[in-house]
């Protein structure tokens, strides 16, 4: 009867057995704080069908379910009381209550988290008190739709897992060289053109092989505008991300004068494209006017504008870009990014909102005020909060889910270090060696699923799960923990999964039908890397105060 | 105000338009009958996050509204009132309230369809009264999760679609020779073995291009129940098929001493095998075992026992087949297969169940009761019912949806004859030349979605969409339709189909990315097509009473 509250995942602040059980069943009613009618809604909407518990709005003869605002709680923590006589949930906040009903799922069987009715019950709770709040207020995953097109429907239900797990972020990288996937007003060719790619190249890049198969598709303003709503249903923050000035082959192949040149496809390959934004007039005008549409879209404070991995061998030969550097006063056009991210800066400041981008903004000094999305391993995160910014930790290294599970050849299409679930279960987004001062700048840590070689949500599914139920407990749990002890609650856990109809990787390895034989990865050895992520991170070091 | 009444789909019996609207809002309640408490609770989780009306029980002084059965209806049919003192469903059965909830989905604007709230309204019912039942009572969909394995997700999604369209039964077609995808207590090789593929063939037959990537799935049968619960929530009844004797390579795979001999693995490409059922007592037993698993799971009156496409070649050859036709007092292998399909019929009465099957079941005489598909042409339909049987009309020339929809080059792996959506709109379940008694045998109409070359829910939608909002009128709706009429209504209705997601063939053709260069078809023209199946059913004609 207690084994729920020794297998909830991620592991809550602390749990105490009391007697006896709550029992829901047809006739429990729910109780809830005129704001809190969101979070009753969902919830019926969420375990109804599937139990028979629908929950309407009631008291119950002082039983049933309470859904309550403490303000004395923290803003996303919660207090859980189960008993004979009824069920509490007191939160710090609405996303506070939100989160316990969330664990009110995992205590009851997995029955529960199906679409339909399966089981007849009964709907036992056991009694129980769960004392529970988020570590880091950033708890996020970032869904790349820009290499493979997710349509709205697997994006929603990703949101739907990412809460599961308490998280509340869902970053969405938007748009790169392999495709453009954002309808922007006026600008018609940015998907007609540079949604679709003509053929995908088959795993890494050392194979050269290609499917011969166009792959396109993009999100009207309407399908985002239900993605953001969805998610703020969950309490989850959709951040976007229109990746400047480099990984704009797409929107250049649209739009050829925005770069230098270049007029050819969408590109079908993996890996970075040389053709890159010019920094002309016109070429800026092109990227206020996307942030405008995406900050009428998305409420997000933070709106990402990437920034990783721009090469600057077009600007060196660009007249264009010399021109700018010239009249902006720059040393030269290897200059012009930190001059092109502020002025992204400054206009998204005149929308009320600040710039996210990757770790390469640090380098010539990202815009004040801009928040950095650490990745190439542990040291920009202290490079980053040592230059005054918050930061995102997302270290390759630790929390890359598209990096290959296990060594095991069966591994579909593997890439990068070896990321076991240990590997993403030992996380700490706070390196060592920080103050009590830059570690309060560490915001929380985010896990990246880049998706060259997730044509599907059920690729997706195999590469996020179980690693991102191990990455929720690094952001959400307390910074002690064991892997031993997360290991044993993993198999009661992974049939909520099953019934959430999740195709996780199994912990004894991949099926055959994992593998992808037609797609062969290019795995890395973790020293090679950290290798190569030290000569990348120099510019860093040589700049830091 | 009232353009949503001239352009529902599939088109009411009858709508009349009344003074004002009725205005939907968060205080606005929903009254029901006891009985039809899934229906209400169905509405509210439909409509509540896209609108924030989430419908809390109860009688809104007299307004809000109402859903009742009134017996004297129909049983499927509605009449839906909408007017500014309230909006009242009145339904012969929960069925027919279901789908009068689904008119009034289709009454307020598209937004309302989305799956969270991305307008603010006002959330207005024009003033109407529309009065509606269906013509046919068999209004299905089959879809092929054998050929490519379908995700849980992505099927409850095709039944909410379906439902959306007002049919009510979702064939599955759970294995074939390439793909076993039901779990079997005690017979684990069938989806350790039998639920995947080594590779999968590219296009049509003529090409001989493999993917080289393995292919696999399987459902438990939580999963199936869950599946089965979430239709029947939607008034939609899941006919399981297992496809016997033929068209079990994957079963004969998995387990040898099924077949006569074959070793070798699933089959990797389309078309039919000659790796068939052997008919011994081994392989009976097994056939019967599976199908109690199958009636333990589907409530389903009628199973499927597929039956098509079964060579004789093998049986030709085999002691074990010529053993069983020598013992059952058969001239010879060639007459097993009645005598296989009596069996089932047998085994399946024993459990309250009838046999639905392919048509070449009525070759050599179908077993009485049984329930026949009538795929090969419109002939077989006739013979079925001058059989004696009830029948469900499917011709592949008609309402076979992976058939291409045009002549445009870049229709994706174009197979089949040309389905254009004015062919499928001119489907008629009844053929010429029927008594009123043989076409009171006709129980409906059916479009099928082979998989082949379908291998992910987009392309399943583009392949039924929007044919198969056509395909809905031909069987809700009364025989006399006007495709320039329909045509009028269907753009209004491609904007609910974008808001419920769907990636339906555009009207103008196949965007640049839906194209299939590396999956070429092999197109057919219809009268070769028509002469070949004349070919196939000469056993029909032969045989015709």
């Amino acid at each position: 009867m207690n084994e729920p509250l020794t297998n909830l995942v991620p592991r809550p602040g602390s749990v105490t057995v009391t007697d006896g059980f709550f029992l829901l069943d047809a006739a429990t009613r729910v109780e809830a704080d005129p704001s809190l009618g969101g979070v009753a809604s969902w919830l019926r909407a969420t375990i109804g069908a599937a139990t028979g518990c629908y929950l309407p709005p009631g008291d119950s003869d002082g039983g049933g379910v309470h859904l309550r605002i403490d303000p004395g709680l923290p803003a996303e923590g919660y207090v859980l009381d189960a008993s004979p006589g009824g069920l509490r949930i007191e939160g710090g906040s609405a996303a506070g209550v939100f989160y316990g009903a969330q664990t009110l799922r995992q205590l009851l069987p997995p029955a529960s988290l199906r679409r339909a009715r399966i089981a007849d019950g009964p709907w036992r709770v056991p009694g129980c008190r769960v004392v529970d709040a988020p570590r880091f207020a950033w708890r996020g995953v970032m869904l790349d739709v820009a290499r493979h097109f997710m349509p709205v429907a697997d994006v929603l239900r990703l949101v739907d897992l990412a809460a599961f797990h308490k998280l509340n972020v869902l970053h969405l990288h938007l748009t790169d060289d392999q495709g453009w996937r954002i309808e922007v007003p006026g600008r018609p060719l940015l998907t007609s053109v540079g949604a679709w790619r003509e053929t995908t190249m088959l795993g890494s890049r050392s194979h050269s092989a290609f499917d011969g198969r166009p792959h396109g598709g993009f999100y009207t303003g309407d399908d985002l505008r239900e993605i953001v709503a969805y998610a703020a249903d969950r309490h989850v923050t959709v951040v976007p991300e229109v990746d400047m000035p480099g990984h704009m082959q797409a929107a250049v192949a649209a739009y050829p004068e925005l770069g230098h040149g270049y007029a050819g496809p969408v590109r079908p390959s993996w890996g970075v494209s040389s053709h890159v934004l010019n920094v002309g007039p016109e070429a800026l005008n092109f990227c206020r006017a996307v942030l405008d549409h995406v900050c009428d879209i998305f409420p997000s404070e933070l709106i990402g504008i990437g920034g990783d991995e721009c090469p600057v061998t077009e600007w060196q030969e660009s007249a264009v870009a010399r021109e700018r550097a010239r009249a902006e006063g720059l040393s030269g056009p290897d200059k012009l990014q930190p001059w092109f991210t502020a002025r992204l800066a400054e206009h998204l400041a005149g929308r009320g909102r600040r710039l996210y981008g990757w770790d390469e903004i640090l380098a010539g000094g990202a815009p004040p005020g801009s928040v950095v999305a650490a990745w190439r391993g542990v040291a920009p995160t202290s490079h980053a909060v040592r230059a005054g910014h918050e930061v995102v930790a997302c270290p390759d290294t630790s929390v890359y889910l598209d990096y290959r599970q296990s060594d095991d050849p069966g591994e579909p299409t593997p890439v990068g270090t070896r990321l076991t679930l240990a590997d993403v279960y030992a996380f700490e987004p706070i390196p060592e060696g920080l103050t009590a001062a830059e570690a309060a700048l560490v915001l929380g840590g985010q896990a990246n699923i880049w998706t060259e070689h997730l044509e599907s949500a059920r690729r997706v599914d195999y590469q996020a799960f179980p690693r991102l139920c191990a990455f929720a407990e690094t952001v959400w749990g307390p910074p002690a923990r064991d892997f031993a002890e997360f290991s044993s609650r993993l198999p009661a856990h992974l049939a909520r999964l099953d019934a959430l109809g999740v195709n996780y990787r199994p912990l004894a390895g991949p099926r055959p039908w994992d593998a992808r034989p037609d797609a062969p990865g290019s795995p890395r050895r973790l020293d090679d890397r950290l290798a190569q992520l030290h000569e990348m991170t120099a510019d860093l070091r040589r700049s830091a105060p």
